[in-house]
């Protein structure tokens, strides 16, 4: 039952995300996970759950996800969410507690646009709106290291370390997006956050392939079509991009053929789809 | 994805129950369910489904399953479940509408000992208490047919007519139980629902199979230990009878030669374990 793991642009990525059914995307190395569709047992092992909107394919495993991990002994998980979402998630969360007489442990953090958080290995994560349904929002999680300053690049390390002991600043904070996550949304939010474009990996909502649906339809639905993808191709400064969220009208042959046929070799070749779960 | 295919007592098996984290059973034939753990996939053709209890792990794919059923177009699924879960399970739904956006149609059916429902194919469901938490109940579905009556049996289909026509009764119904489903329960479930011995098909939880859990803790937490079967191994008259819940703590290979090394031949023969999404 376990997905398919790849490695992108460096990171490990798992999981999986059919269009209406149930996303689940990992990241086990920097160990978080984007939305909780259905809480497979893959999932328990992550303690912190970036939800990017409440619509039930994204949101619906959160109350098992916390359930199993409490009958496991382990931690009690934690829930970033946008923060118009957090008092129904509450309700959801004490509903169950009342079916299921369970406690269900767990830390909500509401965090939107113009928030950080700061997570293990040096790394912080900040939402950025989407353009779905009500306060969508996806996610950058952003590497943060101190560098040495350009400007002493020739000293010593001796002649360094003598200007920290006198207290002198001898490096600065450098952040680079590391992964950025759309979630769920129209492809305008590429246009908005220029972030999304630079990122080491993007991982992009790709729900309509051909013709089978129009743009005009995927932008009302506030999905993303590849005709979008493609007309922006030369921004794509990503060192890798994964496609998911595909409309279960495709398999994975035709998800293949058509991006084969379609993308174009600049894009082609830095682009995987995640196709786990698709026949 | 799809979970290997058992056909016992003449009836196909489909689905997967592992303790405290999703059982979802389905018999394809039936029309019917019991409990979505997690609502998979291969849970949405299934438009009838019998809840046992209102614990997550069995009841937690529900909202998830009526989202998807109506988003693929299809019928407004029915939930039979105890009476007393039906508010909680209609505030479930409500918190879940208000949170999605969208209306999930279902039909939610109380249906307690006592109560019976028809479903297609001339049989009928009826639910019984359990022994676990809360409203806990399981379900026989009876094969309900109408045969001829014994002392017309050496008659000819003419003469069996003229008596039909003329008013007379030439048929009784006759019903059979054809499958049993404890859900989670203490084993004296069996002892108080005499047909659970009787039906064609008796599908079993046995959460625990060895001395890593005591029949006293089992008891303790509402379910059965594989000891209290044997103890009782004389008086199952089952066709067939499927093992279902094992705790996550056992693997495949280990229920294997646990019930071979401790099941009496007479047992053995007609046992089979439900080892899907075991590793």
């Amino acid at each position: 039952m376990s997905d398919e793991s790849l490695r992108l642009a460096g990171i490990e990525v798992r999981g999986h995300s059919v269009g209406g059914l149930e996303t689940f995307i990992r990241l086990p190395e920097l160990g978080l996970c984007f939305d909780i569709g259905r809480a497979p047992e893959s999932s328990l092992s992550t303690e912190l759950v970036l939800f990017t909107h409440s619509h039930i394919d994204h949101l619906g495993g959160v109350s098992s996800h916390a359930a199993s991990r409490a009958l496991r002994g382990m931690g009690p998980p934690t829930y970033v969410v946008p923060p118009p979402i957090a008092p129904g998630l509450q309700d959801l969360l004490e509903v169950w507690r009342g079916l299921d007489g369970a406690n269900l442990p767990c830390k909500i953090v509401p965090l939107g646009p113009g928030d950080e958080l700061t997570i293990k290995g040096r790394r912080v994560v900040r939402p950025f709106p989407a353009h779905h349904f009500g306060a969508a929002q996806g996610y950058v999680v952003w590497d943060a290291r101190e560098k040495l300053l350009p400007e002493l690049a020739g000293l010593s390390g001796d002649e360094i370390k003598a200007r920290r002991e006198a207290g002198e600043p001898v490096t600065a904070r450098i952040e680079t997006p590391l992964v950025a996550f759309t979630g769920d949304s129209r492809i305008d939010v590429l246009d908005v956050e220029p972030v999304l474009y630079q990122a080491k990996l993007l991982i992009l909502e790709v729900t309509f392939l051909d013709d089978r649906v129009t743009v005009e339809s995927a932008r009302e639905k506030g999905h993303v079509h590849l005709d979008e993808v493609i007309e922006r191709a030369d921004r794509f400064q990503n060192e890798a991009i994964l496609m998911t969220h595909f409309s279960a009208r495709y398999n994975r042959r035709q998800v293949r053929e058509i991006l084969a046929e379609r993308l174009p070799a600049s894009l082609a070749e830095r682009v995987t789809p995640l196709l786990n779960h698709f026949s």
